[in-house]
């Protein structure tokens, strides 16, 4: 099985962490095939960067996705997620979507702790373009980054663990999700000193796209994630404009 | 990994035909130990005999779980699943969430396709509590039962596939669920007939079962679905009244 | 007229207590016949044992419901409660639903006020199918036991009050409901010292069962409360299997 | 028990026919007082009849509430119930309200049954101020007018069957209410007809204003149905403007 | 273009101010024609007198509507908002459902500051009503009167700012509402004051009303806004008489 | 005032429609500056268009905002909306959300009249965005295109006059948007054949522009459409590139 990792913002070295991470948890029988945006913000952490980033998204699987039997787009917030499900003949899996799924199914409540404090109501947005509203029982935009992870691992392990305990003692969530690829591998290390599960965003969204990949026939032919009628374009890759348009 | 497979019904033969399919989906590496309820309806069709499946699993729980690495509770419309995420020292998946999560995945909009005409309301109330419903294009109860798969395999699977795919065209369903044990395997079958991706709700809930068994700290100390205070009971099994109260 | 009145849990002397106070409040017009569950948890407040006091309650149904007129579940939180409605051919009230509706003619939002911490996210839940939640200001698990309302009276109900009074100036709710067979009689007390009508769980429950029972043709005879197809079944009581399949 | 019945129109012939339903209903232990708007619409069939009508109720309960234990506002619709609710010293109920709330008991989701086509979009909007949306399976004003059924009783009373079998058939209601005075005492003539109960919204008004005549300390103290703070007037009816402010 | 704008209170005083005030926003192409109430509370702080207002906002929509092109109800709050929108002839917009609407292009939260505390529950179910609670970051009734205004303008306008900033960094609005004919004149001043975009209901109203009056066909002939049947009265001022029964 | 017009598809002769009419509206108060997309698809009708064109309407905003006092998003569904918004240092209005809110002042229910069946589910999706879900009655996407107007326009008028009665007569709507600029200017001609108001979303979109314009102080200066912290970027026009990192 050959899988299609995006980042879609613009940092190759993050790009190169999310997929040796995403390597060592998919094991020997995934191939994963990672790439970066070619445009776009460096990190992605506004409403313009996100907007920027869906197009980048949509370039980057419109050049890679060939040969790839699913897609994981690896920014916590799945910039342009719908967009990528209807023009990708293979399921496209959001690291975000994914995770509130799963933590669904570990706690009535769940909560995120991410960083970047624009994601708060970006998220609060997006999960209720989910219709899991009634689920979330909050947002803490209080993840080390990963230079203070670099420079004090263990100060940073403890602080991400405060922030996870608050979710659960203070919001009553009954899971917790590390929200973003730069968390990917801390939730085993918390987890212990958090009363509830924890979720690793990476794990939860790449073992959704496995899952997707393994549906036999999972390419909507009716409904508003089909492919939709060819529409010709200007000014974007090549790649880009045969996948809007197949005549290109 | 094992994994412990309740059947909530009574009826040993479902619970074999189940156990057999989902060890062919699971693979080798998963040993699948099925169990049926000792006591309630043969099959569950009505809001009595759900809920007295409810306490059925509980007590198949207590009496098996023991070695388990997780728990599917394969019953379309998941009796008691709340109270046996409480009480279970190990995860527990209810087949119908994890399905309506993985569909949540494949389209805006999902249906389901079941039988037995009382699920229909009792499951609007499921997805709503799951906070769903506005995922949910409808609920069509049209499933053909294993009497009539085997009297004429062909038509049944026609029966099945008009059923999905009017799901799709009337309803706008983008992800069709096939609900029910009997129905696994036949998403593959008529997934070709059907024009937006089948999800078969046993794989479904085997997927995410094994997630869930893949988690290392997955039992909340904290919040509705951590263990509650022990409590004296009379009447119960001994299994069971031990679960309620360890000292028992 | 005569009631049947459900005490779900195992534990006779709060049966007796419930049933003293029901026939204190009905008067003489109205026979409260009282039973336990005759197997289950000895108090409810998890929800383990609420699932099983579903089973345990439709069980009492079965046995004690001939000649009577209506039924009252009487355990707040009222397990297994639309499960008796299909079943009975009487009309069965639930005390938690009765209170929540009679609370929203006092007030825009109202208040519960019960014991048992776990009843909190229970009730949320509850209040949510009954479709009330933008109704609810909160739910305080202050209440104190029938233990310490008998160590200390006057304690006892200066706490409940004070639990009470901040309800409706915290929480901002019009009306508080004394949740719970054990609060019954209280609310006459306290009520003087809180700022908003309180309502007692089983005065309100009594009130709805009677006008219940006076409803000439109360048996839906379609949709999810008509009864059931029957249902072979095993292991349960001969009067519940009987319910279930009157052939049996 | 004195009660207080306000039929906010300005038709002193249909208080008279209520009046006597309501007496009949109501036995002889309660006395009924039954007054009507002193200004407005004949009948209201309107928003602006309803905004007017409210004004009106207010302006009869000033006028006679004096020595009643409890109000019932007698309009399928509660034209100025809240604002009943904040200035009277006695409970306040709707018939519309306590309507549904008794339905709701009864069936997963109620119908309305009653006359004038414009009481659709006003009740859709009443019932989505109670919260109870969720709830409704539908409003049909198919309901004969009481010259009809004057002229042709049996004919109407087929007709009304039909209309709540409908409701039961094709919108899913278990509960069906018959909503307005005018209808008062039919539930029971059609209810053998009709596959689920039908609900009298006099007899629920009644039931409902009687318990809450029965609660100790029924007067909020504080939140928005408290009494307001004294505000001068002008142009009302003595009793009315003494009502806003008593120093007047 | 003539505006005719409605103060449903009965302080004439107010009504002068706030068409002075509109005056000045709405530009010499816009002539205002200004009433009061005839009836009905000195000011407007319960649901009485709104419900009177209501009453008496038709009772001058009769009397002065006559050549008018659009009608701006100048009561924060909208008493009779939709009955007015149902019998008149012109455009009706409310103050309060302008202001919402138009914050909702300004912030994905905002609050309103008003004052009169008991306005705080009447226009969180006014919100409710509009469908836009989902917006709504939060209502402070902590506005100065006019004769705060009047005695120490500085600190009226320094405790305003002060109440919007709470707003922006408490709440979390994204724009503040300054709610009420009161307050008109007073975004611009506070606004360097404030964090974020403040809204004057008044000239939310007037740009609102002044925009309805430009669309060429606005009277609806079908639907719940649309002329009711004529129905008699008694009563009512003449106006409002012939309002409901032109044959009157 | 200079208002920018943002037409982020990439048909110049469309721009160049859409900015005379807006010019025609406007009046000569009001300077319009119109731009199109500088890449992307020639017309938007689907997910991926939609993305790029959010990305291109950014594009667009930072080339040309400078010296205007509002911007118009003028593609009814407004791509990027929320990325405008935060990024832009003056008002952006969309078009469809200003429609929206609008119609919400004619009608409890509105319907929405479009081309391009792929927008039924992305207004869907936008309008509960906005949180307006409970006033939609009804999405059609039956107008016709700028060429069947051109070649028999008395036959497309009659066709668009006729899905208008249907969203009144079937679905209930009191307001019908045109949305779509090439619809602009068509409302007046088909109001006379509609039985309710119906609304031009350009004009609507120009109207609340221009309001926002006249806001004195509309820039936020925190939450979630204040700009956000400086971005460095690649691939980008240096014009966006320097909105991101003003240091760029």
């Amino acid at each position: 099985m050959r899988l299609l990792l995006i980042n879609p913002n613009t940092t190759e070295s993050i790009t190169d962490l999310v997929a040796a991470r995403a390597r060592a948890l998919a094991g020997p029988d995934v191939e994963v095939r990672a790439v970066s945006g070619r445009f776009g913000a460096r990190y992605i952490a506004s409403r313009a960067a996100a907007a920027i980033a869906g197009h980048a998204a949509l370039d980057a699987l419109a050049a890679h996705h060939d040969g790839c039997d699913a897609v994981l787009l690896a920014c916590f917030g799945d910039p342009g997620l719908m967009a990528l499900k209807e023009v990708s003949p293979v399921p496209v899996v959001g690291m975000a979507e994914a995770s509130c799924h799963l933590a669904c199914l570990f706690g009535r409540q769940f909560s995120i702790v991410t960083g970047g404090e624009r994601w708060d109501p970006m998220l609060h947005e997006f999960v209720a373009g989910l219709g899991l509203s009634s689920r979330l029982a909050g947002i803490r935009t209080v993840a080390p980054t990963g230079a203070e992870i670099a420079a004090d691992p263990e100060r940073a392990m403890a602080l991400l663990a405060e922030g996870c305990r608050v979710c659960a003692e203070e919001d009553g969530a009954e899971a917790v999700i590390l929200g973003g690829a730069g968390l990917a591998g801390l939730a085993d290390r918390i987890g212990p000193d958090v009363p509830v599960p924890v979720i690793c965003s990476l794990e939860a969204g790449l073992r959704a796209t496995v899952a997707a990949a393994g549906l036999q026939r999972s390419k909507a032919m009716s409904g508003s994630l089909a492919r939709s009628s060819p529409v010709a374009s200007t000014g974007l890759s090549d790649e880009l404009a045969r996948m809007l348009d197949p005549s290109f």
